[in-house]
């Protein structure tokens, strides 16, 4: 049976990465002989300019028909300064998330033996780092209530958790930690929010499930110092939305390039991979856009479906591409290779 | 007329640390013929042990009397894990922030010349490092209501700002930004927030009175990598309390140890000077703390009442202590200086 992948480009360099990603895909298809059945759809800033709607109809519904969802990047800096804008690129995806119940977003974190140069961190600092954020993400402040009084003149925003919500991806990340270094840092700021309280009591009970694994607490500031000081000491990381937002970007340094980071956002039903960095407006059609984030977003749905030899085989390529240097500028200075010729080159490859 | 400064030694390695900045400004007395006048009073988990309360009325009192607060360190861990404490130490904290209405939290973030090597950060990325946060420090999620529902299933925290909170911060930063290197970073998620967007707002045409400043904007996740892969880039950033808590202690690992980093908190009438590194609780008592943040945040002291020769004198005094290797261990293995012989060394060279 075919695999339904709904294809959502979206803004920036989302379409120029994504295609590269629908190439691999494609080369598995050949090699190991799968079918998917692709089929595209508007979201972002460019659905708003087509339709009104950052996410149109028509898009949520492909998006629910189909198995996976594989996301471009959203964005556009003509909304980033209208603090009155009406709508905005960025509710597309938060609504896709709430929409298709994918209350758990899932970022790796690795460093990468042929860039550890890359990175603005020693490389005594970050060699041999291995770790995956696990970050609720139809939640907290993100979805709760917004207020702007009527003058203009005072705002607010409501971060609200409740036990089920916190219960539910704490079971898949410590499930995550059991079948790694069992270890699970939970990140919050307890000692001043209630919501952070309420995740530490409800995780510190879901712990006593998982004996195996050793739990423990870090303060949201530590934790954004202590994943610069000693990225080595963390394997699976829990977070609530917010927190999880910032730890993850600030995360991507580590790899030496953003532009290598995919993720997995997961719900009951649904399932959608994306690229953590985001629109890139600056290189929009300039063909310098690194694919290899979007490349990996594939990799992981593979994987999601138990693909695992089609998602090594991804993997390996774009190792390939990495040791061989065939890659964008932003990993190698001059680079000559665009983001065609690289996702050219690890479609090859596969 | 003699400086009227409150001391609040707090928990932890608070006391230690303290005990040293007093000693410099003891120093600072007899070299430049000032008078200061002491007043000690507990605050944190020592004040609840004592009195029940981590503010008591008293210390509260003596802070409002006095002309300046010079604070250690707040927080323990027996009741970091208790999430049904009724009373915490940090209360005793944000209570004294708001009761004295310091709403503005000034954390400068430099690469120290002799300390270059002791940072996770490659040299050439910090090396030149200077920009200073403003963190807004009485209001937003910090401060807005908190609620938990009878079964303990739901918390929840607002996030909330008016424009009246920005704008006294947003003028102190322009200010600062027009003394220095003329640029304004704003961090904030505009693309999510709805108090984000008036942040934004209100700064825009805050800016407006302030041309020569130059005003960008950066959402907090890309913030959180900006400031590692190229902190040079920044000169003043202004950001509301959550993001600030953050970001803040993320940027003291460009100076190779949060053992260095002070800070001011500033209000209309008061001020309060504080090391930004916690109660450390680790260390208590074993003369390792290093007390260099609580020294420089005594020297913060004096350059806020106009004592600038002092101020020097104090930061080359600290100078002088990095240059010749009489520091604690944190900043050199195996050193055998503890706490008190570098407090020493550095008031002696007052
Ligand atoms: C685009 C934005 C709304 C989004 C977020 O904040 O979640 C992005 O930064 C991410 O991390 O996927
Ligand atoms: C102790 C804690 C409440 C405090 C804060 O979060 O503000 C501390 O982290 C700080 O930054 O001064």
């Amino acid at each position: 049976m075919a695999l339904k992948i709904a294809l959502l480009p979206g803004d920036g360099v989302g379409p120029e990465v994504l295609a590269q990603a629908v190439k691999c895909l494609e080369a598995v298809e050949e090699t190991f002989n799968q079918h998917f059945i692709f089929k595209e759809a508007p979201v972002g800033a460019i659905a708003i300019d087509k339709k009104g709607t950052p996410l149109p109809d028509a898009t949520l519904k492909l998006c629910k028909e189909s198995d996976a969802v594989l996301f471009g990047a959203i964005g556009d800096p003509k909304y980033d300064n209208d603090p009155d804008a009406k709508v905005r690129p960025e509710q597309g995806l938060l609504q896709l998330r709430k929409e298709l119940g994918l209350f758990a977003n899932i970022r790796p974190v690795l460093s990468h033996p042929t860039l550890l140069d890359k990175s603005p961190l020693k490389k005594k600092v970050i060699n041999g780092t291995d770790f995956v954020i696990y970050r609720e993400l139809t939640g907290g402040i993100y979805f709760g209530e917004k207020k702007l009084n009527d003058e203009g003149t005072k705002a607010s925003d409501l971060c609200e958790y409740t036990e089920d919500e916190i219960s539910r991806i704490a079971h898949l990340a410590f499930k995550a930690a059991k079948g790694r270094k069992k270890k699970l840092t939970l990140i919050d700021k307890a000692n001043v929010l209630e919501s952070s309280r309420l995740w530490r009591k409800v995780v510190t009970k879901i712990g006593e499930s998982y004996p195996e694994v050793a739990l423990d607490f870090m303060f949201v500031d530590n934790a954004a110092m202590q994943i610069i000081l000693n990225p080595k000491q963390f394997d699976v990381i829990l977070t609530e939305n917010m927190f999880g937002d910032i730890i993850s970007d600030e995360g991507s340094v580590i790899g030496g390039s953003i532009g290598l980071l995919a993720s997995a956002s997961i719900g009951e039903e649904n399932a959608l991979f994306e690229p953590i960095h985001g629109s890139y407006p600056q290189a929009k059609g300039k063909d310098i856009a690194n694919p290899i984030a979007s490349i990996l977003s594939a990799a992981m749905l593979l994987e999601h479906f138990g693909l695992t030899e089609e998602a090594w085989a991804v993997k390996k390529a774009v190792d390939k591409s990495l040791k061989k240097g065939v890659v964008t500028p932003d990993l190698k200075e001059n680079s000559q290779y665009g983001t065609n010729q690289v996702g050219d080159f690890i479609a090859h490859n596969i």
